[in-house]
């Protein structure tokens, strides 16, 4: 029987994110089923840099879509981001090391068939329009989550 | 067999409480058996807003319980926080969408009954007396945590 | 059968090591199998505070060498840290509990036979080298990481 791995994404931090994608990609080269469910800054993940909409937002999801990091490559680290000083550091650390980047780890779980889902209720808070997250993310509900999160072998919260 | 999800709730964040107790209502609609187990900052969150003792406390405890957060909506954001601006405009996103706030999902939480522990050792540490805590918190031990964990379906550390 | 537990440590942080290791502690003295993932900034905890090398290292390396935390006691607090302030207090409240430190805990969880992984990609891009971290600490490859996780009775993301 297939082994499955669930991840909830709810920090928008681009070095938990690296390790949430590592992981990802990591079990789906090992033929583990993947399930992320990415919620409240874990959406920012899943923006698409090329889209945003304005329409039939109140004023405060317009400002919050604005303050909100827009797409991997645009979240801050957890620690030491120093204004963004530390996130340079650690990317000329990865490209030395000849590492892919987040986007790359992000566009190989979407290549791989990772399982993409967005939380209802963050999305309706935030105010984010689905066109405006990757085409992949399936919007589902904290119910449907916790269902496949109880069929799993192992669930972290990132 | 009752399923069962054990949450270790570490953070004292506005928004991952949040997270922590739409899961734990959600999986009590599901039938779904839920413990929470309160330590170091996510004690904050059971501390009764009403209550607070300088009894029998050191200088450091009373400091320390005059500077952590006091209940629910006291707690603030992990990201995007800005002195408190940040939280209102998530406070008034939430409001918008008619969501329920955090400290009704804190007593939705109780009315289900979801299980709520605390931890000895962050009560010790931190001088928080048992009367200043909601009084469904049942106060135990790590081992007694690691065993509800152990036999539980899932478990996050939040 | 004996049971196990599977801790990622990602954070960098004094309090979060505290219950990771806390955790790990009493899970062994119940006879559970432990395994602690040190990836990211969790590596921080296991560097070896009397060894460090400069050798073969970009200066990029070598800055976030000099920058990033060096052993236990060196951490920073996850909240409320006001510039070491925070820290100094909960230590002090510990202290006055007769709460043994991080070090204590960490000593404790090498004796007892916690094993100890390092996250093989974290170690290259954060340009550790082997010898400045605890001997115990072996490094593996993610996949690795996963295998021992997906079989064990608990996963925790830390």
């Amino acid at each position: 029987m297939t082994q499955r791995m669930n991840l909830l994404m709810f920090s928008g931090d681009y070095d938990k994110a690296l390790a949430a994608l590592i992981l990802a990609n990591t079990a789906k080269e090992m033929d583990v089923d993947v399930t992320i469910f990415f919620a409240f800054w874990g959406l920012c993940l899943v923006r698409d840099p090329e889209k945003s909409s304005g329409e039939d937002k109140t004023t405060y999801e317009k400002m919050f879509g604005m303050m909100a990091p827009k797409g991997p490559e645009d979240l801050p680290l957890s620690k030491m981001n120093f204004a963004g000083i530390g996130k340079e550091m650690l990317l000329e650390m990865m490209e030395d090391d000849g590492a892919p980047k987040l986007i790359d780890f992000l566009n190989g779980a979407r290549k791989k068939g990772v399982k993409f889902y967005g939380c209802k209720l963050s999305v309706d808070i935030m105010g984010f329009k689905p066109e405006e997250l990757l085409p992949e993310v399936e919007i589902i509900e904290a119910k449907d989550y916790l269902k496949d999160a109880l069929s799993s072998n192992m669930q972290l919260f990132i």
